[in-house]
């Protein structure tokens, strides 16, 4: 297999719609693309250091870090290697021996792996089950007195999926982080799937800290890379540098995304800031894609309705019936859609899938409906 | 400030020869520049995901894994996002509260911010001080006995600078490593300047655990990305995997250098075991370069001789004092050497400096010492 656009399957992939919700708010704009490659040799961002990634003001991160900040409401930011990075080191930073957390039961398994490499157990909340998934307040309010009951004491975080990657639910996150508060404990946004694509300010929903995921959905390409939003209460607790090299954030180990990615995260961010002014636009293509699957016949939503997201959960039953006596079974669909110029779903699945339509012309979004539609009337 | 090649300074910079240490091992094979932008956009690597990034076979990352470890004579590797994060995942697996480390006295500083986000003291060797900062297996000898008093018990680790990033000095260790072995402590070797540039096994070495980096000294260009290998005995302690999630390693999270890094460190591999096999050319150029500056008068070498490795670090007197009467002072030497066409030391510094010659042909090592000479030439 060669790795190389051009030669490789690659090229041909690019110039298809991948509808896979990973990929959609992670492509990049052409002058990103270029400036990953001016900035690809060696350590290149190192070039004009200061003494740490965060001071750097050639290319301009220091001031990225004050304008991304203001950005999502907030006061400070680290960059960090990735969302769940970003996670991880708000879980260390707070949780001591006998600490434990709560987290929706939504969340990414990201989320309970870092908590887990922190030793801290996590409860997590009921969802209103199948085919909703909705979290609401009130099940972070009994989840934080069942663990409280459990531990002993409160829960040192929150950390609340603000959009899941399986059903695309937006939640109530302010509501969500009142009831927090009310019980003392500090809320970690994951808005790995909001923030970048959709408006997102932490001082509105009043959430302490936000982790965001830069190849998820700030349009910065291939690079590792994260953000952490921090309000002034707890900066000092998170951004914490070394007594012996006090330039250097400990949590971060001094520099975390230290390469191209945020160069690609500084060029992205005039186009992420002008698409989240446009995200109404992204929720009725959702939401026009739903309601036509629906309409048809043959398909149901999961997750909430009506859509607040660009991730959609759909139940295809007229797929699964057409899968048990078509000579490919399940792999007709992707092979179908991939006839069309359509891939990003996983093959073989067709009882139910997720995909997104995050970024699409409207002409793009009609040609994705109609090519289910076309597929499904194929073959019943 | 733009940050595209065509239009910014970037790429002015890059038809230059950039001799600073940090760049020269990173810079990218032209195929590896067009696999990076094959695999730019968003979690690209995940389209084909079986769960986790180390089992994933398209493009071939677990392979590549087994190809590495054995490349590095080790038993299995984990992908990390850099040295310093493969560092950080050694000293979180391993220690306990109250235990304690050995470093040398050379250690980057990543190793002691590692230590430190874990709460594990660190106790560093003594070095033999200017001119040389030989680290000796003695050394190390007395600092275990040294920490084992104070602390009350033997250190959890060695960390062991294979190359240290300001002198160049490789260390004997084989030697090292015996010597912790003798007193019970596992060895990790920080090979950010050695793995990838020279041959490393850590089979002959002894060796417990290699980190390596990717963008210092793996020809992958700007993402972060590193390796953690790691023999058969420890392999279990560092490569656990989470409880509910069986397939995730919890050190990384999961999946650690999920971008276009991973792609590029596959597509660089191949020119990284070839170019180690013609490491004594590079340590020819560096004796090269030394002998005729100090054969030239008016520079001295700091670190070990003779070289053994392509970081050179020298003391300059002669430009010193050319600094001390130059209207531009110290920056004439920055500028001169721009004006030549070479970039890569800090510039207003001219006590004494570091640079490499790694990667070089014959002819531009013979332009850059050729340069330095003629910049002292012309104004003493």
């Amino acid at each position: 297999m060669s790795l190389v656009c051009g030669i490789g399957e690659r090229m041909v992939e690019e110039l298809y719609l991948n509808i896979n919700p990973l990929q959609t708010g992670g492509r990049t704009p052409a002058d990103t693309r270029k400036a990953i490659f001016s900035w690809v040799d060696g350590y290149a961002v190192c070039d004009a250091c200061k003494g740490s990634l965060r001071t750097t003001d050639k290319p301009p991160i220091r001031q990225f870090i004050e304008d991304v900040s203001a950005f999502l409401g907030m006061d400070n930011a680290l960059l960090t290697n990735g969302a769940r990075e970003a996670k991880e080191t708000v879980i260390h930073s707070l949780a001591s021996r006998d600490d434990w957390m709560v987290a929706d039961g939504n969340a990414h398994y990201s989320t309970l792996v870092a908590a887990e490499r922190n030793g801290v157990p996590v409860i997590r909340t009921e969802t209103s089950g199948h085919p909703t998934f909705e979290i609401t307040p009130a099940m972070f309010d009994e989840a934080i007195e069942r663990g409280t009951k459990e531990h002993g004491r409160p829960p040192v975080l929150a950390v609340v999926t603000h959009v899941d990657g399986n059903y695309g639910n937006v939640v109530d996150a302010k509501s969500i982080a009142s009831v927090c508060h009310d019980h003392g404990v500090p809320v970690l946004l994951n808005a790995a799937y909001s923030a970048g694509r959709m408006p997102v300010s932490g001082r509105e929903l009043g959430v302490d800290f936000i982790a965001c995921s830069a190849h998820k959905s700030w349009a910065i390409g291939g690079g590792n890379a994260g953000l952490l939003a921090v309000n002034e209460e707890y900066r000092d607790r998170i951004i914490r540098f070394s007594k012996e090299y006090p330039v250097k954030p400990i949590e971060i180990l001094g520099c975390s995304t230290r390469g191209s990615e945020v160069v690609a995260l500084i060029s992205s961010f005039p186009h992420v800031k002008e698409r989240v002014k446009h995200w109404e636009r992204e929720v009725a293509h959702a939401r026009s894609v739903v309601s036509r699957l629906l309409d048809a016949g043959g398909f149901s939503l999961l997750g909430m309705s009506p859509k607040e997201h660009d991730i959609i959960a759909i139940e295809t039953p007229a797929y699964d019936e057409i899968a048990s006596h078509h000579k490919k079974r399940g792999y007709f669909l992707a092979k179908e859609l991939k006839s069309r110029g359509i891939v990003g779903i996983k093959p073989g699945r067709t009882k139910h899938f997720k995909f997104s339509t995050f970024g699409f012309t409207d002409e793009q979004v009609d040609y994705i409906v109609e090519s289910f539609l076309e597929i499904k009337d194929k073959y019943m």
